[in-house]
């Protein structure tokens, strides 16, 4: 496939659009922010289709060598019927036919995938999970959610729900979730739940995770403890899934992935302590390798297969 | 596919045979105890093949009315190549080519399959999950298993060792479990835990499931509050693979599942009011119609599809 793909990633700041060649590599990029447009779906779809218009103007690329549009939103999305059925972050969608919409203003095929698994798709494909048939593709951030490739393939649950890792109960008492749930694995490893835990740790009520991110990386002793207990939370939180789905390999992205070289040996210790013998074995823990290009470059990935 | 086919489901205790027609129906059966035979692994693999060709004798099926052998086995299957990885409950099987075994002394194709996979499959086609194509059916006994069907397919993992939901963890600190984990859903609900929560409840050291299912069939109170107070415990541990899989049914069976009618209430408010909203909306709860021909009825959908 010769041809190239405009690769949308819609976030609830940025929307960052790349265009995308058969190697997978971004040639083109653009983005703009989300908050100035968002006031509607309508005006954010026009904004949306303005930007994938001007990429193309502006690397001189002609429609026709375009096979396809790809959008990753972050939340529930009905990808058979090109449906968003709620952005929990972004105002207003509610069942917003997206892609009749786009398909219309751009004459080019559109696909709708929710961004976790845009990013599964991505890092599966061209990332970290290279040649995989069964993998969880965890992104750890604010939220923490999983896109999950089952038998060689994205699985998206029949109401395209599927992959909420961070919902799965991890105490029976544990904290109230956001949810409707509690004591779920995002209560323990979310970005909130580390910066408290960080400023007690090291008594600083603002200290950013990048910070001891940095003092580990100079060895300094309390935060390379503080990211080994993060791993054995992470840890802690995958013996679930993995006893589960007995999948080849967990590959770990998202923000606090920065610190995958901190946080993978109490992660693996943790799994192979607590797991069944035959899944603990076989799971590989992985650091993803797109970054912030997964979301994009996994659009490649929805429209070719 | 007018044949027959043999279904053969070995337990720990017994195997039995099955002869199943085009419709999923037992046409005949046979069985015999395992343990006399179990000595070694050559000697049940005698036994069991000594026992296909007694039940084609006994109702007179010409061997080339039968399409194939199935075999559910309680342990660890490498489903492509037939090979028995590990029984941990019949000593001595470890890697054991039964497949080609099999098939060099019966004559007939055989394929084999972990027991809970054989009951998942053949609940799916032929008892409770039919037209399901996204579900997990659960077997709750002295173990606490699930056969997962996934985007119309049955789920094994790469390892053949998924679906084991019973041993997701439940609670951080919680009671260790004989997999080496600990907390793990199976200490909750597995039977052994019933019956101590029985006998405590009930202050009778004895108390046999069976008797509080009588007691509640009766209407008696304290018998309701037990299958309740399971019943949420079954809900809790169920949160987790719902957020995860997005299933539209969890199939309940195995011994306990006598007294779904009890359990049910508590399991279906538990889910509503833990899981995901989409997840926990979408999601049935149903009890498995098949009982113990479930994994010889199973044994037709693993040779036919």
């Amino acid at each position: 496939m010769s041809k190239y793909i405009i690769g949308i990633d819609v976030g609830g700041t940025n929307v960052k659009l790349g265009l995308v060649n058969g190697k997978g590599d971004i040639i083109g990029r653009l983005s703009f922010s989300t908050k100035n447009v968002a006031a509607t779906p309508e005006k954010l779809t026009a904004a949306i289709c303005e930007a994938a218009g001007a990429i193309l103007r502006k690397d001189r690329i002609p429609k026709d060598m375009i096979s396809g549009v790809g959008v990753g939103l972050p939340g529930l999305v009905d990808v058979k019927n090109g449906i968003v059925r709620v952005l929990p972050n972004i105002p207003g969608w509610k069942d917003v036919l997206l892609r009749k919409a786009m398909e219309k203003k751009l004459g080019l095929a559109v696909r709708l995938e929710n961004d976790v698994n845009m990013i599964a798709l991505g890092e599966w494909q061209y990332g970290a999970g290279k040649g995989l048939t069964d993998a969880m593709f965890v992104t750890l951030g604010t939220g923490v959610g999983a896109g999950l490739i089952l038998n060689g393939a994205i699985y998206r649950g029949p109401g395209f729900a599927a992959g909420e890792i961070g919902h799965i109960p991890l105490n029976e008492g544990g904290p109230v979730c956001g949810c409707g749930g509690w004591g779920c694995f995002e209560r323990y490893v979310g970005n909130q739940e580390l910066r408290q835990i960080a400023a007690k740790m090291f008594n600083e009520p603002d200290i950013a995770l990048e910070e001891i991110y940095n003092k580990a990386v100079e060895g300094k002793k309390k935060a390379l403890k503080f990211w080994d207990m993060i791993g054995e939370r992470v840890g802690n939180g995958l013996v679930g899934p993995v006893n589960l789905l007995n999948p080849q390999a967990i590959v770990v992205g998202g923000g606090v992935a920065r610190s995958f070289a901190f946080l993978e040996p109490a992660i693996v210790r943790t799994l192979r302590r607590r797991s069944m013998r035959t899944q603990g074995e076989m799971v590989r823990v992985i650091k993803a390798q797109l970054d912030d290009d997964a979301g994009i470059i996994g659009a490649r990935v929805l429209l070719h297969t």
